[in-house]
């Protein structure tokens, strides 16, 4: 496995590509790679010639108020578990060379980001974007793998592909989750014992939303209700939004019918976790 | 010479290109192309294995009061010269496929587009922008020509290609004049013989402007006044502004030194002109 750090070293490495054949592969990170990183790459390696993964912690994409400086960093582990992966090229930047002093270029997706976790956190999405398309131009990839627990995330850098005219598939791959069904994130090593079983209410509400759409209850504040029940029954969960949504353009529903995602964010204790669920509703019987 | 109208088109275009050697130009234009076109098609066709034209009136970079509906439109003359030319691909998209109803993606330079035309023009540069980087989207080139005449413009993509780490160099070639000086543009045609000769009067006072500098005038007051005297000696051409700036970051100066750019523009009648020139002042004695 090669590793790169230089955009230059990039550059050039990525001209004597051109002339071989079979697609590149691309998994970009904030490395504190977990198995959903893992099965992001694992996907990438079974159908591409070449594998690319970035590990770079975006400053753009942090808020001032958040964890910019706590957040994990392991790149003698991440380059460990890529090299076992079987990926061929690891690049990790330095930030001050990513984004010298004199950078001023943003990449903004609009719609798509005005509501959840963009009204939450206001520059996220313009942070993805711009370090997304910057990564693009440099590795330009045939395939990326972004996976659904983003799943604002995924739809954001699909509409990114889509207007920019990237000639490239973006592969959406399943959440990973723990056996409790929480979601697999580099956050989640923050939570303590007692956190750590409260986190689990997340996933579970979002199952139950998912069970009693398919029973057949088309009327969200029903099924809102019965969620809120289950995060409701702990006061250390604090929730943040849980919204079902029309799958692709994330505007909020009052009827379910044809594939909804539910949505949710909630905090335990300062851990903010997010999740997703995307489920496929019973035709209306009238 | 191909002509290709469709993002796919060109896609599948571009795939076919990858396993050949020698660099890909671009030239991207509004249309209506006149010398200083090509000017910049020749040098890439001298430089380059494969030269591309994009044609496209772009209504991103147009303000509302601007004249999006009456900018010249001459394909059928554009393709003509193109083929003249010996330009291998002519790409000009339809504006509803470039930017179909569900586009929301906005690519924008900050500090460099406040001044200036960025001023006069204030979603000008954003639309510039947004379709540089989807035309380098579906191109893919190795070299990219531009002309000085815009020199703003210049920068910005300049900028915009570092800041993004696109693997391509830019060009800058020299502004296409008149034989009284004027810079070439499509908007010249609109000029009334009366106009046509008022128009003159900028390039004139760029030139003094210039010659009073490299006589070793270093007050930026002083080569102001001596320029405006030109243009204020004629009613029918508003002053929008005359700026004596550095070269690489367009701030104002008020003593000048090094490589400096003066930037020009005026209106005759209701046609908005603009022009610059690069100087490079003596040394300064003291």
């Amino acid at each position: 496995m090669r590793v790169i750090h230089s955009v230059r070293n990039l550059h050039s490495w990525r001209r004597k590509q051109e002339s071989l054949d079979g697609p590149i592969g691309f998994v970009p990170t904030m490395g504190a790679l977990h198995d959903g990183h893992l099965s992001l790459i694992h996907r990438a390696r079974k159908r591409c010639r070449i594998v690319v993964v970035s590990v770079f912690v975006n400053p753009l994409q942090f808020g001032p108020a958040e964890d910019l400086g706590r957040y994990p960093r392991s790149f003698h582990a991440d380059r460990r578990l890529c090299r076992e992966a079987g990926v061929d090229l690891l690049f990790a930047p330095p930030p001050e060379e990513f984004y010298p002093s004199n950078f001023q270029t943003i990449v903004r997706v609009s719609h798509l980001t005005q509501r959840w976790e963009g009204e939450i956190r206001p520059t996220h999405f313009q942070g993805v974007t711009t370090v997304v398309t910057k990564l693009f131009c440099l590795v330009r990839p045939d395939l990326v793998y972004f996976g659904q627990k983003d799943y604002q995330q995924y739809l954001v850098v699909n509409q990114l592909i889509h207007d920019l005219n990237w000639d490239l598939r973006l592969i959406r791959c399943p959440t990973v989750r723990e056996s409790d069904g929480l979601a697999v994130s580099s956050r989640n090593r923050y939570l303590s014992a007692h956190q750590r079983v409260q986190a689990g209410l997340l996933s579970k509400a979002l199952r139950e939303g998912g069970n009693t759409m398919r029973s057949g209850v088309r009327n969200v504040r029903a099924i809102q209700s019965r969620m809120k029940k289950i995060l409701g029954s702990n006061p250390d969960v604090r929730l943040e939004y849980l919204a079902i949504c029309d799958s692709k353009n994330l505007e909020p529903l009052t009827q379910v019918g044809g594939t909804v995602v539910i949505l949710g964010a909630v905090r335990v204790g300062n851990i903010r976790l997010i999740d997703n669920l995307l489920v496929r509703c019973p035709r209306s019987s009238g």
